[in-house]
């Protein structure tokens, strides 16, 4: 395939490891990335080592406001990697300050085929939203996230028809979960003719990559019994400390609202209310601390039950299983986006391409 | 999805079982089957229950010629279940005799939207002969076949062009290994950025789909130690009796010519040599002798090394590992046929739909 021209808009966790992972894979140049604060943009590709160093423990973030991005990690109140004004993309030689990141990345959308919105999402339509701002200017090529909010995808699907008017292949929830399990689901599932559940189970030891993935955290948070969207997003730094002192700093999740569930759905494997997601977080080592496990239950055509099983490594991180994934569906999309097939794709309807 | 009229060439095992798995999925109508002597069409939609009383057992079968259908099971010599000219689809009620079935088939091609070639390939280069005979007819559809061996994806490749002209989408290797399983294999190496190796072992107990699936076996027994397709081809039903007696019923194949060492090279996840494939097939019992399991072993980004896996549950049989995904394949290639996407596909290019 020829080379692909992708743009990061977040530079958390997720948006630096994409272009670090990136970096690695064949046939992808990164063009554009940006923060709240600033954008860097190079069609001749971006130096990502010096990105990275020079925004490194240095992301940009602030009060969630009206403010144009709150990247991943950064977007709560009182983010404790603040640096003002020389925060993020800006302390980087190739970036510079804006007061509209994403306005700038559009105004250069001719030459960029994929973009990959890295971004926390801590308000439900905030990705739909910025969906919107490339449909209205007529951005024609590949959009993808990695969100994890089921209620997110129908918010997408109501804006469909206008995102196939612009001629854009949105790719949502690419990450780990949903993403690459969610894909494991779809295929599990072949061997029956009727599901009767899909259990996720996930296990992330995350004690290095915390600091980047704080705005990951808090949203798992909300996912935690007791607790909502609203009030995770309003925890003090201090307050979520207590709370991972008080697990031991394991935080055990059960049947969280994560979209693999309506992703399943959508790709006629099962009812949502069939799929199950759950895991075990540990931010004090980085070991996982159980393994990550698909498993797809069933009935064959000729009357058996039986389940099938997809389990990662514990040896691969969280951010491998994020970011690869996301990169392959990136570029399947990329392949559907040329063949003119337009509209919402979920990880269970496209297969990705390494 | 709009229903899709699918054909298959073929009723032997992996035909008939894919016209049963077919009505326990959506949106699936068998408008046409074939065998060597005969040819049943219904646009309305075939009676699948009538077609497979009449022929259980019954396969139509002959020595191999040059006739038009080698029906899966019988184009050795001498098969055991030839029934003169009353075998196969005649004996249905729905079938009528006939020199030219695939002919038959293309001569109402306008009103099929994928046809399983169910056909045994023991020449290397039957199935894409029959491939090349649809797009001479300008069939502008699907074609998707469950073949097993390396060589025949070239032979393939070699008429792509022809194939895109006419406007044909090919899924080759749609079965489960390779099919369900390079799937996996592709899915499971978005982790890492290097792949190290693939290894895919597979069990299957066949006691009670023995009779069925002959010309499995004997395509399987090309691949033991000392025998080819030429030899193979040429066993007496006594001979490959008396080789399986030998093997107790239990028949174990290392480092086997499958295609899905090519179909994930074609896809970019590995060097075709970094493949492995092999497995236990039983005889005489319907457990699985091992548990079929994909393993990818790969390098991640942050310079970890490890291995996923994919397993399937040992309830499940061959039959529904290969059907089912061979129907989550064709779907899948209807849809990208209907948004124009012509060509070959492999496996771990296509998510499967269910």
């Amino acid at each position: 395939m020829d080379d692909i021209r992708f743009a990061v808009l977040g530079t958390g966790g997720i948006g630096r490891r994409t272009l670090e992972v990136a970096t690695h894979r064949d046939g992808l140049t990164p063009v554009a990335a940006c923060d709240r604060n600033g954008v860097a943009i190079d069609h001749d590709g971006l130096d990502v080592d010096e990105l990275l160093d020079a925004t490194e423990g240095n992301i940009a973030s602030g009060p969630s406001d009206e403010r144009d991005v709150a990247p991943d990690g950064g977007a709560a109140a009182g983010g404790v990697k603040q640096h003002g004004e020389q925060a993020g993309i800006v302390a980087s030689d190739q970036g510079r300050e804006t007061e509209t990141p994403i306005d700038d990345v559009i105004a250069e959308a001719d030459e960029i085929d994929a973009v990959l919105m890295a971004l926390p999402n801590l308000e439900h339509d905030f990705i739909p939203r910025v969906a919107q701002r490339f449909a209205d200017a007529d951005y024609e090529a590949v959009l993808i996230d990695v969100l994890k909010r089921s209620r997110v995808i129908g918010m997408l699907e109501d804006r469909e028809q206008r995102l196939v008017d612009a001629g854009i292949t949105f790719v949502c929830g690419a990450g780990a979960t949903p993403g690459l399990l969610t894909g494991a689901a779809a295929l599990a599932a072949q061997s029956f003719v009727e599901i009767e559940s899909v259990d996720i189970w996930w296990g992330v030891g995350l004690k290095s990559g915390y600091e980047d993935n704080r705005g990951t955290v808090r949203e798992d948070i909300a996912h935690l019994d007791g607790y909502d969207i609203e009030s995770a997003r309003e925890m003090s730094e201090a307050e979520i400390e207590a709370l991972i002192d008080e697990h031991d700093g394991r935080l055990e999740f059960d049947d969280m609202e994560h979209a693999d569930d309506v992703l399943l759905e959508r790709a006629g494997v099962c009812d949502a209310e069939d799929v199950t997601v759950g895991g075990i977080l540990d931010v004090r080592q980085d070991e996982k601390p159980t393994t990550t496990t698909v498993s797809v239950t069933g009935r064959t055509f000729d009357g058996e039950t039986g389940t099938n099983t997809f389990q990662l490594d514990d040896a691969t991180s969280m951010e491998a299983n994020v970011n690869g994934p996301a990169i392959g569906y990136l570029k399947a999309a990329v392949l559907r986006n040329r063949a003119g097939d337009y509209g919402v794709y979920g990880p269970a309807e496209l297969m990705p391409t390494f």
